[in-house]
């Protein structure tokens, strides 16, 4: 936590300013600050942004550093795509930490100060990938905040072992327990849910679970998963992933389903897909439900996309949504930044008094045009601390 | 059309190889090539691509070189969006041959070398839009081919005079007869497409109409078309662009569709929409559609988005359509380069002797991490004329 006094910057669309971060924290913004014997850093004028929030992405499976990986496996089998992962790791011997550290690191290039990623615990794996995520967040800790989630990607009931891991998985740190379709991969609803909120409640720990199965399954799966939550008094405590089933078209049914989410206080994270039914941004926000944001792992096994800018990936959530009113466009933004930071129960990143020191400053001539074009990163600040610099960290990958 | 030897490329993701383009036309490709005489680039080991086509763009609506214009109209009124367009253009002043330079040449500086532009008609703006692209057709001849839609964008029988100018406009040049929505716009398909295929009849030109109606309407306003296709034997003539009621959901009431487009050789030109129901590649592929692919406008009055960039696009479909294998990807990048041009009735785009000597040269190590890194264009070329390099046209931009 260090004290920074940045100059001349426009926030989000407002007349230049200056921002004074002190011990980490936002103390001042005002027209023309003087701070004796803090750092300056001149803004030139560039737009301000809240540091950016990559609210769901798996930082140990990127094969980034590698020679580019040729995909054969392709997107039709759920099944497929798990087993040639899981072989790809053994055969490449893929080290966790040395991924976790490219990935991350990539993602803070392009502005971001907080990621949850989730974290593969299975059989053949053991513990590796959750160490190796945990050494980087450790390593990290003044460049980025990574919380981790204990993610049995393989599946839990169907694979012997699993949850005595998630268990050690949690009691070593992981913040949060995972979960993925239960009746998908599993195919044991009940089997599933009640490992993973034992293990919730054993450990005291919220839960954020993957959920991609579609339509009427899906929404099945998400009453068992809230009916769980309710009787825990998981209030606040629960994030569901993807979450496609909220995309389905049946009106009267989403709706009740959106009632019962608010009433709990879930948070939803998005990629905001554009080739699956996804939750919409305006519905959800009419319900006041707190959405999160997250490039998912990028350019892994599972597919070639992605590349860890959380403003590209508004640019998604923009697209996908049919926000094109510069107020829309914004809210896209506040998803993959303050917003993202509250869908994870954080303090909310702002560029306001009080909040914490995070923020990107980019070129561009208005928000929405920084959205849509992505547009250069200048200078990336954590808690007061600079963490890159037209796109380059200040720490380096290995 | 002139001679160029280009040494030392990948082409796609062969070995290195020198091709030859002699007067406009590739006439050898092979591993070590002298041509006394020619000009030559050292292509550095580079990844050579055909020349991207947008075969689905608005070279008359954007704002580029324009102040970031603030959007507060949204996207849920069509005809809302449409009357603020008109507005804007008239009250901005917008000079359509400036505004589609700036345009035609951004997409060229991105490795566009084929553009299908549909031009708005309408009786605010007469023949002017028209006559701005199309002189900028003629500037830009040797830089990139540009095809003129003549478009009603306001409506044809809503606005009284329309039809008199789309004749007009036709006899002026216009290459292609265009067409909207005949039940959402004009809210009368048989006096919208009667106009228009009678145009299309009486100057011997094919039609590109676009038809965003969703579901059973558009389904409905397809079948109006393709009655009218079949009765002039319009065979290879008709391009529908979007085509979103393709993307229902009903399975057997699409695929007969799909088979009465193959029957009649109808194009089908997506912009592989993240917020829309879309037609899918593989589907369409299964049927031997031909599909283009298309910016659509960029960065105008209707929203924020776009760049021009067609291998941004590309990773686009590919999203969309869920394509993650290698193989995938790259018949993604074909519908943005020779599918597309193939779906413009033209002659394919590609990296074969005796094909348009128009090519890109882009970094990267991989020709699926070039499309979805959107990775930095190097040199364009067009009939053996060197267009872009480093991302900047040979020609400025006014």
């Amino acid at each position: 936590m260090t004290d920074l006094l940045i100059k001349n910057v426009r926030i989000l669309d407002d007349d230049p300013a200056d921002i004074l971060i002190q011990a980490g924290t936002i103390s001042k913004i005002a027209a023309q600050l003087d701070a004796p014997g803090v750092p300056v850093e001149d803004g030139t004028g560039l737009i301000a942004l809240p540091g950016l929030v990559d609210a769901h992405t798996h930082l140990d499976k990127s094969l980034l550093g590698w020679p580019w990986y040729k995909n054969d496996v392709g997107g039709a089998n759920l099944m497929a795509m798990i087993e040639n992962e899981r072989e790809m790791k053994r055969r490449l011997g893929l080290d966790p930490h040395v991924q976790s550290m490219r990935h991350a690191l990539k993602t803070v290039a392009y502005g971001a100060t907080l990621i949850r990623s989730h974290v593969d615990i299975d059989t053949q794996g053991g513990l590796r990938a959750l160490e190796g995520v945990m050494q980087t967040a450790e390593a990290l800790a003044d460049v980025v905040e990574i919380e981790t989630v204990a993610f049995p990607q393989s599946g839990l009931t169907i694979r012997e072992g699993t949850a005595e891991l998630m268990d050690q998985a949690l009691a070593m740190g992981a913040d949060l327990v995972g979960g993925l379709d239960p009746c998908g991969v599993d195919r044991d609803p009940k089997g599933h849910l009640d490992i993973i909120f034992g293990l919730a409640e054993k450990h005291g720990k919220g839960i954020d679970i993957h959920l991609h199965e579609f339509g009427e399954l899906g929404l099945f799966s998400m009453d068992m998963i809230l009916e769980r939550a309710q009787a825990l008094d998981m209030k606040g405590m629960l994030t569901i992933s993807h979450a496609f089933c909220l995309g389905m078209p049946d009106f009267p049914r989403v709706e009740a389903m959106l009632e019962r989410l608010a009433s709990l206080d879930v948070s939803i994270m998005t990629t905001a897909p554009a080739s699956a039914p996804a939750p919409m941004v305006k519905r959800l926000d009419a319900h006041g439900i707190r959405i999160g944001a997250g490039n998912d792992g990028i350019q892994d096994t599972w597919g070639p996309y992605g590349n860890g800018d959380m403003l590209e990936r508004a640019k998604f959530v923009g697209l996908r949504n049919n926000l094109r009113m510069d107020t829309e466009v914004k809210r896209a933004l506040d998803i993959c930044a303050g917003g993202g930071a509250e869908a994870m129960g954080k303090q909310r990143r702002e560029l306001a008094t009080g909040a914490p020191g995070d923020l990107v400053l980019v070129e561009g001539e208005a928000v929405v045009q920084a959205v849509v074009t992505h547009a250069p990163r200048k200078l990336v600040v954590k808690g007061g601390r600079v963490t890159a610099r037209d796109g380059q960290t200040v720490v380096q990958a290995p």
